[in-house]
């Protein structure tokens, strides 16, 4: 038996939680400790949680830290800080940053002698490694996205800062009739309308004008304005009651063509009850892999793309050629 | 603009053909020489071909052979042969015998100093990726795999060897229903008989017995006593115009559990309207990957597992993280 890998979760939010569990899942991680920014005395978990002031005590007690963080305030301060002191992970997910994170944190890894690997997950993570796979195998072809159905946080959020809303939830559900028409082969052209339809439970406060409230969601720029909306007004005990869970999913397909016009598609899907322990459940999969790079000697910052499969698992090089080839 | 990839292939049948094709559509890669072992006047490509024997004369002027021969007898003395030589990637699909495969291609690689990946194309192959993916991911789970709707060699073979059968083609169809329960998360247990179908199409000899033909096919063990099994006598003409094509695909589900039972599902799915010019794409997709990772100084065989996907692209690492992470 070879020694566990002593892990840390940093945040325990709903991803941090889903890390813990995680975790439990797999003999060869133990948790060492969870740190949290709030007062360890307010944070209920199953052992004592860390002051994160304190993290740099742990150096060469643990592993790999695991950044449970977001990505809008959190990550972008600790991600290249954690990545000087430890190896790390994370779901970095804000698109368009990601080329200036990867820089960032490449160089304090190189600096600390770590391996980060970041935005991982699932998309991006896995959604992005099937992007590759398929484009690099079918170069000609046309990739296509759906997502859901499944909660979106960002939209959830916009329609609870609209005046009048007390609470609301938002599902991402794609267009079935558009995905078949790809699993078909079409390669069609679809407008964002085409794709996907956008559901809102929302919960007024009493005495709000509820067709105004509707109006306002329906015609929010970025957000819902380029989609066929539904807007449905429940109470707070129907919204916490069936709108509490966090399910998401998705498919990547690309549609393809060889030699002589032959239609070749590939497929990817989720269909997941709880979107953050699935995110948690990749995280700590690429955990071991970064783990593992570093004893092997390397350093910096990794994506998905720079990871062989191997890494990920918990098996020999051996048993999974003999088992799953 | 670096230096094109210089390819070669060994042998000349549907799969060569195919990987022929796949080259045209990968700007990086340049054909330099079509090996066969039959007379290279009795072979019709686009290009010269060169006789087998001659392979040894290509040193230093291909970067990685691309081995397009079968499991039961060419691949066997090839692989190991070739390995010694030059970089290689080949389809060996012999499951049983992949183990004792990888050491002697891998003996043979080190000592000639080269890169050889083994086993790749779809199953074995991008299958065998997702089933580590998932299974790394969600480690309490149950894998299925599902192939169909498509032609199965070994399976038409063993019709043809029917007394009395002129020709014929059959195909593997996977049970919706049951392909349905496992997406619904039901975790069933499902035997053979349920999860494929046989369909077989088949041109009998005039005057043969087809009540005893149908009969011998329905009870051959191995191949369909264990399935339900359709069969159907046709003419030559139809099975020209009607079967002629290679269709394949299939789908590689995981259905495992996270946190407290919640249910969580990883499909992968191939719809192929050719299953050799699909193989041929992945086999020159991985033979980007053996030639630069012969650059890099690595040595022996490799599996899919060993090889991130990255060194795949055809693109830079910078590109695919800004476009595809």
């Amino acid at each position: 038996m070879t020694k566990a890998i002593r892990a840390g979760i940093v945040g325990y939010g709903n991803l941090g939680r889903g890390v813990e569990k995680a975790i439990r899942q797999n003999p060869d991680f133990e948790l060492r400790a969870i740190f949290s920014r709030r007062h360890p005395n307010e944070v209920a978990a199953s052992q004592g949680v860390v002051h994160i002031s304190e993290v740099e005590k742990y150096k060469g007690e643990i592993d790999v830290l695991i950044l449970c963080g977001g990505s809008a305030t959190d990550l972008p301060e600790q991600g290249p800080e954690l990545a000087a002191l430890f190896n790390t992970v994370d779901s970095f997910d804000t698109h368009a940053k990601i080329p200036a994170y990867f820089e960032e944190v490449n160089a304090a890894a190189l600096q600390g002698g770590n391996v980060s690997v970041i935005s991982t997950g699932w998309d991006p993570g896995l959604f992005s490694l099937n992007r590759l796979l398929a484009e690099a195998v079918l170069p000609e072809g046309k990739e296509y996205t759906f997502w859901g159905k499944g909660v979106s946080q960002g939209h959830s959020d916009a329609i609870r800062r609209v005046a009048g809303v007390k609470n609301g939830v938002q599902y991402t559900i794609p267009v079935e009739a558009a995905v078949e028409r790809v699993r078909r082969g079409e390669n069609p052209e679809l407008t964002t309308r085409e794709k996907h339809l956008r559901e809102c439970y929302v919960v007024a406060e009493e005495g709000a004008d509820r067709a105004q409230i509707e109006r306002q969601i329906k015609e929010m720029p970025n957000y819902f304005a380029d989609y066929d909306t539904i807007v449905h007004f429940i109470s707070e005990e129907e919204l916490k009651r069936d709108h509490s869970a966090m399910p998401h999913g998705g498919t990547v397909l690309r549609s393809g063509v060889t030699g002589e016009n032959n239609k070749q598609i590939v497929e990817f899907g989720l269909k997941l009850d709880s979107n953050p322990e699935f995110t948690a459940s990749v995280l700590v999969a690429y955990a071991r892999a970064a783990h593992r790079l570093s004893q092997d000697g390397q350093k910096g910052a990794k994506t998905v793309f720079d990871i062989p499969f191997g890494l990920l698992s918990q098996f020999s090089p051996e048993e999974l050629r003999q088992r799953l080839l």
